[in-house]
Parts: structure tokens; sequence; C-alpha cells
């Protein structure tokens, strides 16, 4: 189970409250809070811890202090307007995607870039004095023996500290069902050709993160794009139409933040996600590397929590949050992760050996907690501001989907908003975009893009997002 | 061109050149060489260097000494001694080997085994002090902007060692045809994945690296299996059979000190080779891994070295020569390199960035071929050490093929003996072998095994050696 809201700092609780409430509309946009002083006296906490929890509410834009009057409710997010995708099920017998994607990540690899296309977040963020000491520490003490011992399934203390986080969140995940991998995306590639042969269905998600896209060719699948919500995810009635229609050998989907939406699809939804699975006995793929990047008081469960038949693929990683260029992550296969490790083995045949270690020292050392408490307060301010600067210079038109985790905003533009050429015309002034023509095998999502929220803000980036909106704003005229 | 005979310091060169004469028949076993005295007049050298040369051949198993009669030539090696597959040209509509394979790997797997079935040489010849100042220097220089540049096609300066490398030996590789992998399995993975289509033809060797079988089942290939010989690789003639009989789009070939038999192809069979492979528009797999590994005094040329059209896909790796654990590899992969970097972007996204900067950085030392060298001169001894004790030991009716280059032996028994029981019982007392049944779909080697003599001779493996001998003494009673 999730650590209990609240959890955290005294002045994190009293924040987590007070949004709450704002949440609830118990205060409403330009409702001015209760002062410090009267804030302390109701709730018992010192002063101090108000002042604090104001100023994070402050640094995350929900709340404005004016000078002489106090602190009031910001103006509204835009999380709650919602657009469905308009076809709820779509087949798709071929997909055909690898051509348009590799040309623009090839294109966006400038050094000098503005990279607000990237899917990586800014690595000035990781600890990496602390992981640079840590493979110091391994390199010195490497064993000739250690060849052996990082073969798949992989490092055996790396595995155990992946399975102790598990059992932290209330999770029975057995060392033994874990197999390390080279990044996420090969652990996600070695479980659909676990589940799959070449000819078979699979369940996506439109729009999906385009290494399912991409995958689905490579392995000559099949598959099913569901229309998945901005906020709540996958249109589980939806899914439910495509078990019933098609022989389903497996779905994969992102449940906690997804990439690019944004969206968490609640608990209930995950239970019921199960539910239909296990009565259809169909595999799910979770693809969960943003869900350790919550902004609230806990981290949102995989819909692995409920899976009492191993029937769920689990897939972490430590790309996103902890050191990019390691590509170390993992998967928790259940009853497939011996099939997974003799598929690695013929593959690429274990990650490396020194990688493995070093983070397996790094995790030891119990900091990886306190970096990520901090890596998600960072990210929520960036976030956050990247989402004003946008509120504030974007046409009114633009939707701006805004997730309480992550680092992506997913913003819809008019129709007649061509984000591929969006993208082109970006370039050519040194700054990326991710496209809506990557997350799917079509055009409908040609008038959105995915924008990288993690960059720190500063005058730079402050002005690519004003350049942004002057080329929207071309296209509009 | 390969490095001019004789490279290397004077002792060597000697030692070269009368190893050559002990080759061509000039001096025979038994035979008494001049003494060091009149070596020393007749050659020029002096009596420290033909003292060198001599001890040199004598710990390589050349020449023995005798007390008071000086150095005589010892008893021949067995590397004449052919065997030609029966069946010339094999065509297997299905492969499936896998299962077989992976019980064997993880069987094998045990920390406390006499692994003489390893595929792995020996780690303890690895340079680890230098390869931890590398990574720890590299630690220290981590930059935030690191995971980009080591996307694929991979991080330059190491491209550009590799690159450099090839150049050294008279070839013409860019840096930009070269793609850094995920040890040399991925490199030979994405490439045939590059080249083929399930249901498409491919020819392998026979016998043949399983890693090679174990793809061709994982990509739903059909393969013609061609006989392969112990000392001069593939039979061409079958080969040429093969290409006017079936629509062959790719052959996977180990020119160089094959795995398992040991055999390198005359470089007159590599032109035959890149002949035959342009006259019907066919790509090459070249697996190159053992090839830096040589024992004479300069390395044989890959297939590559006659390529004009970009036609050969030369996989290469430091696994078998410098860092097991680091799992670095690459392709030059000719016309293929865009293809190759789009697979991996889609598979395992790129090999980890610290391990491809620490080599970059040690390759820059220019130890390497310090390292090399010694490497060699050890392998060759130990290798020779195991050779003698099974030529002691084993029954006479017993084949061992010695190569003149990397650490395997390849041993013929008589057809009675299946060697995968003998892998079972040897397992029983702690000491594996690779049975002759992993380098083929059939049961044509069963009464084969090839051995990893890259271990240090000590008592431990002489007992296991020993015990070897007796297994097969009980199956053949």
């Amino acid at each position: 189970m999730p650590a209990g809201r609240g959890a955290g700092a005294k002045y994190e609780q009293l924040a987590w409250q007070l949004r709450e409430q704002i949440r609830a509309g118990t205060w409403r946009v330009g409702d001015r809070l209760p002062s410090l002083r009267q804030k302390a006296e109701q709730s018992g906490f010192s002063l101090m811890t108000v002042l604090s929890a104001y100023q994070l509410l402050e640094s995350q834009g929900w709340i404005v202090s004016r000078p002489q009057s106090g602190y009031f409710v910001a103006p509204a997010r835009e999380s709650a307007r919602e657009t469905l995708p308009r076809q709820r099920l779509q087949p798709l017998q071929e997909v055909d995607i690898n051509a348009f994607i590799f040309d623009l990540l090839q294109a966006g690899d400038a050094p000098d870039c503005v990279a607000l296309g990237s899917a990586f977040p800014d690595a000035s963020l990781f600890p990496r004095q602390q992981l640079a000491r840590a493979l110091a520490r391994v390199a010195r003490q490497m064993l000739p023996t250690g060849t052996r011992a990082n073969l798949p399934p992989g490092c055996e203390p790396l595995r155990r500290s992946i399975a102790q986080r598990y059992a932290a969140r209330g999770m029975d995940v057995s060392p033994d069902e874990i197999v390390i991998t080279s990044g996420a995306l090969e652990a996600l590639n070695l479980s659909l050709q676990s589940l799959t042969a070449p000819g078979d269905w699979v369940v996506v998600e439109s729009p999906a993160f385009y290494g399912a896209l991409q995958a689905i060719e490579r392995h000559r699948l099949k598959a099913v794009a569901i229309a998945t919500h901005p906020r709540d995810g996958m249109d589980l009635d939806a899914l439910e139409q495509a078990l019933c229609q098609y022989p389903i050998k497996a779905c994969w989907l992102m449940t906690n933040f997804h990439n690019p939406l944004g969206g968490t699809m609640p608990d209930a939804g995950k239970q019921r996600l199960l539910a239909l699975l296990a009565e259809h006995r169909v595999a799910l793929i979770e693809d969960d590397v943003y869900g350790e990047l919550y902004f609230g008081a806990g981290p949102p469960l995989p819909a692995k929590a409920w899976d009492r038949e191993g029937r769920v693929l689990h897939c972490g990683s430590f790309s996103k949050t902890l050191a990019t260029g390691f590509r170390i992550g993992w998967v928790a296969a259940g009853r497939q992760a011996q099939a997974i490790q003799r598929l690695q083995l013929m593959s690429t045949l274990s990650t490396s050996a020194p990688m493995q270690l070093a983070l397996a020292d790094y995790l030891a050392g119990h900091h990886y907690d306190k970096h990520l408490h901090t890596l998600r307060r960072t990210l929520e301010q960036r976030k956050h501001a990247f989402y004003r600067a946008i509120q504030r210079v974007f046409p009114p038109s633009a939707r701006v989907h805004y997730a309480e985790g992550g680092y992506f905003l997913w913003i819809e533009l008019p129709e007649q908003i061509c984000t591929t050429r969006l993208y082109w015309r970006a370039l050519e002034e040194g700054i990326t975009i991710a496209p809506g023509r990557m997350f799917a095998t079509d055009e409908r999502y040609r008038h959105c893009f995915r924008l990288n929220a993690s960059l720190s803000w500063n005058s730079r980036n402050d002005a690519a997002i004003r350049r942004l909106a002057e080329l929207i704003g071309e296209q509009l005229a």
C-alpha cells in the first residue's frame, strides 16, 4: 500500500492538506487563505511550519502572495479540461512508425539545442558525485569472478534492493522474479517477445509511448489501440470490448504518469483492469518508469499490486530517476521470468557488470529515497514554471494537461496546427518538441505535442517557450 | 595488411623463425637444435637473445631441454590430423536449440566449479587495475550531457579508437560505419535482424557458435549448415552449392580461431568467400571476437579486409580480450550501419555510457597492445599445458585439435562416447565441459567437446583433466 497521505515533513503534510482543499474546491481561485498566525493557531503547527508550507505551495504555483495582503489561491490548472479521443478502439493490422521516429530522434541530437522534445530528465538533477563514488568503489573491488554472477537474471544484491523497494510499498515481489535489463526498453521488448509470436494481437494505448509502437512493428504484431485519457488512463470499456473481439495475447500500458499524456489510472481502474485480464487470461506489460516521480504525498501503486497470478510483467528503470546513461532497468516478470532470462541470454547476454554493481552499491547507501524526495520537489517546481509560462504566452485555445507527477506536459493546440511542421520550424531555431505524430500510427494527434518540463527555468528556456508561441501564432494566422 | 612476420622483440622473432622451421619440417620431432653458442654465431643475435628464444619455445611446448644435451624438438601437435564432417551441406527448416543450451549454461553457473566449459577467458588475465583506474577517472568526469553523446552509433572517441585499430592493419573502416553494441552478441543479432525477415534462408557453419543457432531460432529463419573444417574453416565448395540452390540472405561465419573448432580460413579462402558473396549479392556477418588472440607473429586478417562493397558486417568485442563484464562490442557494418542503429535504438537504446567512456579512456592510454601481447603469450602457454596434459592422459583414440590462437581446444572422442552424458557426469564432480550437442541442431558432434584452456595450469585443473580421462574411460569400457 502507498505510504499514508501526509507522510513527509510537517510542512509538507500541511501543504498537501491545503492542496487537497484547493483541489476539492474548499478554497477557490482568488480566495484569501488564513494568515500565517491564524493558520498556526488553527493547526497547532509552528509559525515557521506554516510559512514553509505556504512557500512550498507558492513555489508550486498553487497560491500567490500579495505584499501586505496575504496568500491567495492562484488561477486554476488545466488538467480538469478534458479531451477524449474520438475513436475509442482502433485495430492496426500493420504498424509502421520507425522511419519517422528515427528521423526525429537523430535530428534532435544536436548538443546545443533547447531539448524540450527530449524524453530524458535534465541530467543535472542526478546525484553524479554519489554515483561516481559508487562507481569508483566498485572499480577498486572488481573481482575476476564478477562476470558470471552478473549473467541473467543479474546481480543478486541489486535484485534484492529492488525487491525491498517493492516490499516497502506492501508488494510481495521476490528477487527471483526480477531480471535486470538494459534499461526499461529492453525489459519491455523481452516481455513482449516472451508473450507473443509474429502475427499475434496486442493492446496498446492511444496515444502511446513510441517504444511500444516500434516494438510492435519490429516483432510484426497486430495491435488494437485503445483510447487513453489525459487524466485517468485507458478507456476500460473499450479495452473490454477489444478483449472480447480480438484474440489478444498481451496488453502494454503505462498506468502511472503516462508518456506522453501524464495521466494515472485510479486504483479502482487498476483493479478492474486486473479483473478483465484475469477473465480473458491475458498478460499485462506494465511500463512504470515514471511512478517514483509523484508530486502527491505517496506513490501511486502499479497494477501489479493487485496481481495474484503472476500475470503482470512490471517494468521499471533507474534511467528516469537516478542515472540515465547507466542503462539499468528491470522487469518483475512473474511467471515469465525464466523465459525472459533465456531471451536476454540470446540477445545481449547481460547488462554490464560494473553498472549493476555500482547501482547496488549506491542503493545500499540509503541515499536513494532522499534523492528522490528532492528530485520530486524540483521537478514539480520546474514543471509548474513551464506550465505558467505556457499559460501566459500560448494562444488561449491551447489546452495544457498538467499531471501531478512526471516531467511531461501534453499540449493540445487548435486542430489546424500541425506539430510536425512546428517541430521542423522550431528545430531551425535550435528548439525541439515531441510532436503528436510520434505517439500514434496515424495523424490523430498531429495538433498535439509533448514538452519536457524538467529543465531549469531560465531566460533561455523562457525565450524558447515564447518563440514556440510565436511559431504557433504564425500557423494560426 | 598484417604486421610483418617477425614483429616484436628480437628473441620473439627468432622463436617465430624456429617455430616456422619446425612446422615446415626443417626440424623434426626428436631433432637436436643448434646449441645456444652455435645459434648465436649463425644468427648474429646475442647469446641471451637465443636463450630467451629457446626458453619461449620450451614454455610453448615446441622444444624440450635435456640437461647436458641441449634442446630437442618436442612431439608433434595434433592439428594436422583431420576429421571432415560427413555431410557437407545440411538444410535446416527449423532450428530448435535454445532449451538445451539454456539448461547447460544455468547448470554450469556454480561459482566453485572447474569451468572448462566456459566461453569466457580466465578473467584474472585482464588488466583490472588499469580498467578500474579508467572507470574511476570517467566517474569523476561524468558530464550531465553524457547521455545523448552515447546514443547509437555510440561514443565517438571509442569508435575512433576502433577505426584506428583497423587502420593499423591496413583496413579502411570509417568511425561512421561502426556501431557500439552490448557485446558482440548484440552486434551479431542486430546484424542478422537488419538483413533478414522471418522465413528467410541464411548460411551457418557446422559446428557453429551456439549464439548463431539461437539467433536463427529466435528470428524464425531457415538455415543451411555448411561443413566447417577444424583447421581451414568453411567448405567453400559446399557454400557455393548452397548459394546456387537456396535464396540465401546472409552468411554467418567465424573466419579466425573458430568457436568451437579453433580453425582459421586462409587468406585465399577469404578472397574466394568474398568473390562468391559478391557474385550472389549476399551479405557476410563476420564474427571475429578471437582474431586478436593469435599466437603467430601477426594477426590473421578478417574477410572484411577484402570487402570493397560494404557487404561485410564485421563484429568485434572487448569481452574476450580485455573486459568480459563491460559488455562492449561493435559492428563495422558497412552499408547496414544506419539500419543497425535504428534497430538498437528500438531494442536496448544504447550501451551504458560510463562503460563506453571507460574503454575509450583506457584505449587512449596505449596500454592495450602491450596487454594483448602478454595475453597472447600467456594463453599460448596455458593452452599448450592443457594440450600436453590431455595428450598424456586421454585415450589414444582422442583427437585434440590445437589452433595457433584463441583458448579453446576441440576434442573428438571415439564415436561411442556421448559428451552430453560426459557433461552431466563431470558436473556432478564440479567440472564443466561444452559438449558437442551445443554446437549443432542434431547429434553429429555428440562425441566431441570444447575445452576452455585459458585457466592457469595447476594441480586442481590437472586433476580435473585426469578425472575427465577416467570418465571417458568408463564410457569406453
